[in-house]
């Protein structure tokens, strides 16, 4: 009986792979690195000799073998089909077909952040619960959907995209998209470092941020030791993402948000600054929505692959 | 062999009723009165009857009937339980299988703007689309959402509320919900009346709207006569559907938007104005989603109760 899945988060740099039983026990993860040459050609081939070989290591047959999942870093449609993928060099093609082809396995893929949330709602912050936003902090902000257990990945694989919600009207900036106002250019790593910087160059408040290296860590650091200027951000951070988050319960109407990406290792006070701005402007059909924070740090995307095996 | 579909939309006032082929083609329609005396207790014993009474004047067994689908006027959630619903008097229970045991037949139930949406993906607007999102702009807006073909209800039936998105900031007047700023304050029926009597109290500009009563239809004639005043009126009006859609796109990238409601019977210069304020402002993933009018008009919720029963 098959018993074994692969899941595959390919990055643009590394690629992590884990092992996995059918309930979601990882029993290997290692990495291989991201040869993106020649438009990335190499990197299906060397994903499909890695998981081939970690079969003959272990003397596992293809019969053992339930399928393998991937998380791909751009917009995957739900026949598998990648909308391009810059990082990667590659255009248009069905991953999964492809991929499959290679490693003579079933083969399902998402969208990396996408998948990533699954794995949170499977085994992380969002588990017993199958309606979930996952809401990514790192240098941008990603999103992943999650409705009745099963990827939201939209019409072009743009589902989730909810960095690039327009949450100010009035911003001169200009985010990555080339829109002004989208809900990364505050909340991020690189958002919130972007806010310290304008509240500290707008008069002289004293706080322990004059001295420092700005950025969220720093900010949140100071949020915790009572600095008021660093509070104030926090609360320009909350008023943003919290008034986002009720935007987007409007149109999906979650169990839970679950909070991840580099800038949730501040922890629960982060939650407070959120909530505290989601529960006045949300519609009443959503105001019992639980907020949680991410468990599965980088390993996310391996277990959300694995779980796509499984859907 | 099972070949027809009972297809039922309960609103305050009337039950709209219709039995369907299994392709879709509707083979007779009629209404019955909405009894909402006694915590609306007769509501869901007389459509049982008024079903069991049709099959009897067509001479069909139960072997001929799939079911029956019913859209109801409150959340619903996937579990077809309705989590209150003021008009009928209703409180918190499982219409599916309540129906079920008056009827003898399965039973699928959905909120009411949802199963409409479902039925102009199946029928009408959206038809060849399976990623939707249907905004109904009447007294209120409400909007439904199909991803992959199945309606999105949400954790609490709150899925695609989408009416309360908030869209100005700066909004003094309370919406019904409580809230301020929310979409269904510019963009209903009601919503429109009040941007053109905002309008017109500002200053004296001459406007054929001066000489008559003021209604979206009243509004969108104007437009169409080359009115200016009136232009500018549906300028805002464009401005906040456009850009609320363009927030919808970031989170769930549907194939088409499909308009509906009294309000679209304005005809496509709706579209135009909603699509000019679209495109800028949306994510670049979304940039191709197409925008359609509704074409079934009240009937759209039975199409959607009876398609709801082959999902």
């Amino acid at each position: 009986m098959s018993k074994f899945i692969f899941g595959v988060d390919l990055g643009g740099t590394t690629v992590k792979m884990g092992l996995f039983d059918a309930e979601g026990t990882v029993l290997d993860k290692w990495e291989i690195v991201t040869v993106t040459e020649n438009n990335g050609s190499k990197i299906l081939p060397d994903i499909a000799d890695s998981i081939l070989a970690k079969m003959a290591e272990r003397n596992m047959d293809k019969a053992d073998v339930i399928g393998v999942g991937i998380g791909v870093p751009g917009p995957v449609d739900a026949q598998g089909v990648i909308h391009k993928a810059a990082n990667l060099g590659w255009g248009v093609f069905n991953v999964s077909e492809t991929l499959s082809e290679l490693v003579g396995l079933p083969v399902k893929s998402g969208n990396d952040a996408n998948v990533a949330a699954l794995g949170e709602m499977w085994k992380g912050g969002g588990q017993g619960y199958s309606n979930m936003v996952a809401v990514t902090l790192g240098t941008g902000v990603g999103g992943g959907i999650i409705i009745e257990g099963k990827v939201l990945a939209g019409a072009t694989g743009s589902g989730g995209e909810i960095g690039h919600i327009c949450v100010n009207e009035n911003e001169e900036a200009v985010c990555g998209c080339g829109k002004k106002g989208c809900l990364e250019q505050y909340v991020s790593a690189t958002g919130i470092a972007r806010l310290a910087n304008i509240r500290l160059a707008k008069d002289d408040m004293p706080s322990t941020l004059r001295d420092c290296a700005i950025s969220a860590k720093s900010v949140f650091d100071a949020v915790k030791e009572g600095d008021a200027l660093a509070i104030e951000v926090a609360e320009e951070f909350g008023e943003c993402l919290g008034k986002a988050c009720a935007m987007i319960a409007c149109v999906v109407n979650p169990d839970v948000f679950v909070i991840g990406g580099g800038v949730s290792k501040a922890g629960p006070v982060l939650l407070d600054y959120i909530v505290k701005n989601y529960t006045p402007n949300v519609f009443h059909g959503s105001r019992d929505t639980k907020f949680a924070l991410a468990t599965l740090g980088n390993d996310a995307g391996i277990y959300g692959a694995a779980k796509l095996v499984l859907e």
